[in-house]
């Protein structure tokens, strides 16, 4: 059977910005997100704009959040980025309204080919759409959209699309029940 | 369907300490907890008990642990803390004697109820009783009591009580098999 | 039932290396790989190497990579370490050529006898053939295997030997599809 090459890995075709802007953001993130040394998230919405983030009114971003390249990152109003968050994003990550991201959780979207020889860099964006919850520690692969107030439990893995206003739990994520949201 | 609102959020009445001690220990936390810059468990234990928390002899405390309220917890004789912790303390978390906390563990204490359009914060206490053992990368959810002498393998996620003596695995995490323990 | 007594706990008969190694290895590990102020790959495979490790020509170590005892560790030609991997090396951890760990795993060399009184330390060596691909936030643990090119998906946990040319997924990893390389 054939074997991986990894000395032949050409990720050269992927484009995620001039070497200045990346460096820049590079140590920005380690000292001002990635980090307990933290400012209010006033001031960090206002530099994840800065860096070509659209990131909406009302968000808060709690400490030692890691974010891979904020002009990936779309954050609408009220939404939450919890304490020790990564957001991998190497392609879009889109957050929507009123969303809650919490502690420790994972947003990845890369990933690799390894029916490949040459182990290609796989990347896809990912949707997290308007009152979704996606729980502690819990992980959102490539290519996923969680839709509309689904709810991903602690510690699960959501490789395949959320339904709107389902409740996911497990590695991988399966439906467990509905959520309905009272007054 | 309703939706959530999180511009409407309110934990006003959830009062963890006056903001003082509150910054006072997050810096504290910072630069003698949540650090590899680390000095022995003797000072941190003092540093704990200073803080308010209940500290037996002999406790461990690894480096890099994260603790949210000092206050808030309890830990007995011998019982160990490793590296890597995160003890999410929003309500009290009561550890007993000779209890092991594996490296990367997660005890997490607060919670959001999906079912309210205001996500309204939950706390409620975990209990881990002697002799008990938190595998590495595992993680007790709030309200939880592991009880005397369980044991959770690496990386599973206890959401229910843990019976004494009991293995168990899996998230959720699922009894399969007695722990017996020999002279 | 007999109970645990960590008081007397022993490990005395572990030797991972003189003190002075030790607690210089702590510094350097602190200061130059887990952390994202980060030097080259070419830097820091000649750290390791002063250190004891074995690494190969064209190793990629990337930032915040956590390594107990490097004169434990080989890692072949043109594998990779990611961003925020945890080697847990109390015992040999052995990586083949063209492995990828991805970000977040943590490979565990170490365990306790939970069917003691004393809890007796437990470790075994890892061992990472050519071209297996240990997937982000995934966990391998003491006295596994994972054989040439097999694949552990994201946030799964192998507690035992993987085939050659597996894709295994979950907590217990079990096997789920066949690993075929197309040139």
């Amino acid at each position: 059977m054939s074997k991986v090459d990894l000395s032949i890995y050409d990720n050269s075709w992927y484009k995620p910005g001039p070497k200045l802007k990346r460096v820049s953001w590079y140590i920005v993130n380690t000292l001002v997100f990635d980090t307990y040394f933290s400012l209010g998230s006033g001031f960090k919405r206002a530099v994840l704009r800065f860096f070509g983030a659209k990131i909406g009114k009302g968000v808060i971003i709690k400490p030692k959040v890691n974010i891979k390249y904020p002009w990936n990152l779309e954050v609408d109003n009220h939404s939450w980025i919890g304490e020790g968050v990564w957001i991998d994003c190497l392609d879009k990550v889109i957050i929507g309204k009123n969303a809650c991201i919490s502690q420790g959780a994972l947003l990845l979207s890369g990933n690799h080919d390894y029916k490949k020889v040459s182990f290609d860099l796989i990347i896809d964006k990912i949707v997290i759409e308007d009152g979704v919850w996606i729980g502690a520690k819990s992980i959102v692969t490539l290519g996923v959209t969680c839709k509309s107030h689904a709810v991903l439990a602690t510690a699960s893995v959501a490789s395949k699309d959320l339904e709107s206003y389902g409740v996911y739990s497990g590695n991988p994520a399966i439906k467990v029940r509905e959520r309905s949201i009272e007054k």
